[in-house]
């Protein structure tokens, strides 16, 4: 059975600093399409710079058209304005997704991890190695960010159920956030 | 010398309840325009309710017409997970801003505090009734999310200094975000 191709767009957001990778699959093999990091200067006003994360998420979207996007969840962060700057930036990428329709997932990082190396506390090194295998890439993307979101992007095509592929039931309805 | 108008909207983030008040000041005179305040389904995804956020916001400001929008920063929250779903809130708000060419100022809970109530450590109930008398109103607005917007609202529109109003040097040139 002939597998339909799969484009994902993984986000590592941050305001500073967001990590984006898009990757297609086609059955379990698995290309890079296009990987990056959206930096935004700190000496912008804090909403220019959300509005300059949103543009360039947008760019992406557009010009590479993912249907999916995965997203880490944040479990722990060195203050709550760390925490809430993350957020912003991620609350921009999710709201970006919905405007243009893609279906979005969240992760825990572990299970990216588990998903990309098999083991869940692998390091960061590591988990770069992997993606640059999984990906034939000749080195691991960089910066870190941009792996960061590949090996999400990785984890979300390899780990999802899609319901086309799975056994269907006779009439059973399928749901968009079914399980 | 007559003072030009100013209208603000106040914000209080988050993705469940996320309050507003835009308020209008003319001197010292004060008056609410609307207050109100954008709820969410939990069942609905994260990017969906953030897509709600973002509409709605963007349908007050651009009936409405503020200028200015005001945030408080945010210093503690129960956890991480409580501190990134304020900070998506907050940033799609922020966003909706830029778009729309609104400056944006943030504000310490504790100068928002000072500057409705006269005391830094005033209660919600006394800071609800202070922004009923400074607004001229019968009740205190509802729900609590509403009159803490409004309460950001006129604590930016009381303490900002309006480079237009300051005292300007022969030739000193103004910057957006001087001083």
């Amino acid at each position: 059975m002939a597998t339909e191709p799969r484009r994902a767009i993984g986000i590592d957001p941050g305001t500073a600093r967001l990590g984006y990778a898009v990757v297609e699959s086609r059955g379990r093999a698995l290309t890079l399409v296009e990987c990056g990091c959206v930096t935004t200067p700190p000496a912008l006003p804090m909403e220019q710079r959300l509005l300059q994360i949103h543009e360039a998420t947008l760019e992406v979207i557009e010009r590479l058209a993912p249907t999916e996007m995965a997203v880490e969840e944040l479990f722990f962060a060195k203050n709550v304005t760390t925490a809430v700057a993350v957020g912003q930036a991620r609350g921009v990428a999710l709201l970006t997704a919905a405007q243009r329709g893609l279906t979005v997932r969240e992760y825990k990082p572990m299970l990216v991890k588990q998903a990309v190396h098999g083991y869940g506390l692998a390091t960061k090194a590591q988990v770069g190695e992997m993606v640059r295998v999984l990906l034939r890439l000749d080195a691991v993307p960089t910066p870190d960010d941009a792996a960061d979101a590949a090996a999400i992007a990785i984890c979300h095509l390899n780990t999802l159920q899609v319901p086309s592929l799975a056994p269907a039931g006779p009439s059973a309805p399928v749901g968009r956030r079914g399980g």
